[in-house]
């Protein structure tokens, strides 16, 4: 954030076009969250710590600001952390907190990516949905972290990339982001996956957008079926996360909401209807995964057992 | 067939514009099944059969034009039934023959759909991958004639139609099918199936493009992983198919061969680029299901246990 305004990059025009958006107040930044200029929970989670800092920095209402950054998406805990967490230094100087905030975000991501890289060997083939990379993330990524560490020390690594219907942030993102760092990988339509799970991917990394104490966790649509996929081939799957995506205060995946978005997302491609007129579509953005498809939560502070995260968390 | 000249709607236009191609050579016909004019195991081997036809309407070598159509496309077992089944009646009318052959899928087809039907409740909810109707198999369909039976018969049925990347034959052709008999459905993502499997879907019901000796089938890339998702959460699975899918010269599914097909498939949408440039994609058309997870085949001889296909079949 500088001089009142914070710099993002409109993450829908990716990878076709690199456009930076400046976003001068909470209203604007609430707006760029819900239309998906900004995505991925951790960069939702910087994205409202600015959206209040803006409002401070304008001297404007701090609980109204909250109200309406809180209502633009309702699945990603990491929004709600950081409202909650500027809210709880009012009084200070919030631009501070929203930068002290980010940092600690790339940060988190980066140790994320240490302890990751461990379950990674050399010559393994990572299957990953959605983009939990830098864009997701504010920098470094949450499920990739782990894969750019690995590929840096200079293990092979090859990524299956889920394009992610319906928005298709595999296709766009992730592989725009593996593209630029040189990263072996191929795009393949989520019906591939089962696929390749059968005797090509040795591990799923993915990220999260709430996790709830018992370890069950909201991902983006698919994630489940990835999920039960990887059991059922023996494949394990690792869900990787800082501690801004779980959410303590609800005890099982059950009460986390789902976000349903418009239909046109599956109606229509680039723009184009191609279902036909009066078909209708059910699109709900996330799903939940339960905590026993897990093999282990790739945080800051190390791998975690599902079944200690309780613990942990204490 | 009429006048030399086969009549087909070209299938890759739909649902936007109704088309109908015509097709005078054995030649034009192996382009309209590679290139997909025509696609779905049953419709394949009609036009198959049919090309072998115009073939020897044309007083054309017959071997060489079995040759050129076998090698259309690798999966669908119905192809390659077909054409043996016309070399088999050379000497004879081959219009006539391919005219009965044609008759006989939809006979079929009509067959499974009253078995079929008898395994749907009233107020089911059904999820379907890719297109097994009417367009997949000259009339009527395999997969979705129980749901026209019991949808006619008057029950209360409803429909999740996945859209079937990279193509999209459920989006465009499953949905305007039931658009068309008014059957209630929604278009969902691939991605969402998992989600709706865990308390929404009732039954599933798949065509299939080969079944092995011992039940192991290929179908549209992302039917193993419903096939998974439905075993996981206990929700019935069924294979609707006439004898024509059936390979009894394969013994499992390890011996089919699946067809990979362009990278443009996943990396462009409604031909525009949605990958980054640099990018590369796998695009396997088919998967391969095993027979345990298949609760009953949907002939036109009656349901049938996978365990008992191999005495059936005898």
């Amino acid at each position: 954030m500088d001089k009142g305004a914070v710099k993002m990059i409109d993450q829908r025009l990716l990878p076709g076009r690199f456009r930076i958006v400046t976003v001068r107040t909470y209203k604007e930044m609430a707006r760029a969250i819900s239309n998906m200029t900004v995505r991925g929970a951790p960069s939702i989670g910087a994205a409202a710590a600015y959206g209040m800092a803006l409002a401070w920095s304008r001297g404007e209402d701090l609980d109204k600001a909250a109200k309406a950054i809180r209502s633009t998406r309702p699945t990603a805990h990491d929004l709600f952390y950081a409202v909650d967490l500027m809210l709880r230094q009012r009084g200070k100087d919030l631009v501070r907190a929203a930068n002290d905030y980010a940092d600690e975000i790339v940060s988190m991501c980066r140790k994320i990516g240490e302890h990751g890289a461990k379950l990674i060997k050399d010559g393994d083939r990572v299957l990953t949905h959605c983009n939990a990379g830098a864009l997701a993330t504010v920098d470094f990524g949450t499920a990739l972290a782990p894969i750019r560490v690995a590929h840096r020390s200079g293990k092979k690594v090859f990524v299956y990339v889920d394009e992610t219907r319906p928005r298709l942030q595999g296709a766009k993102l992730t592989a725009w982001e593996l593209l630029n760092e040189g990263i072996p990988h191929a795009i393949i339509s989520d019906n591939a996956a089962g696929h390749y799970m059968k005797d090509s991917v040795d591990l799923v990394i993915v990220g999260a957008d709430r996790i709830a104490r018992n370890g069950d966790f909201a991902n983006k649509i698919g994630t489940y079926s990835k999920a039960v996929l990887a059991k059922e081939n023996h494949v394990p799957f690792y869900v990787a996360a800082p501690a801004s995506t779980f959410d303590l205060s609800i005890k099982t995946g059950k009460r986390i909401p789902i976000e349903e978005r418009e239909q046109d997302e599956v109606l229509t491609l680039e723009g184009r209807r191609v279902a036909p007129r009066g078909s209708v579509a059910l699109n709900p953005a996330f799903d939940v995964t339960p905590s026993r498809y897990v093999r282990k939560f790739i945080t800051e502070n190390g791998t975690v057992l599902p079944k200690d995260l309780a613990r942990v968390k204490r």
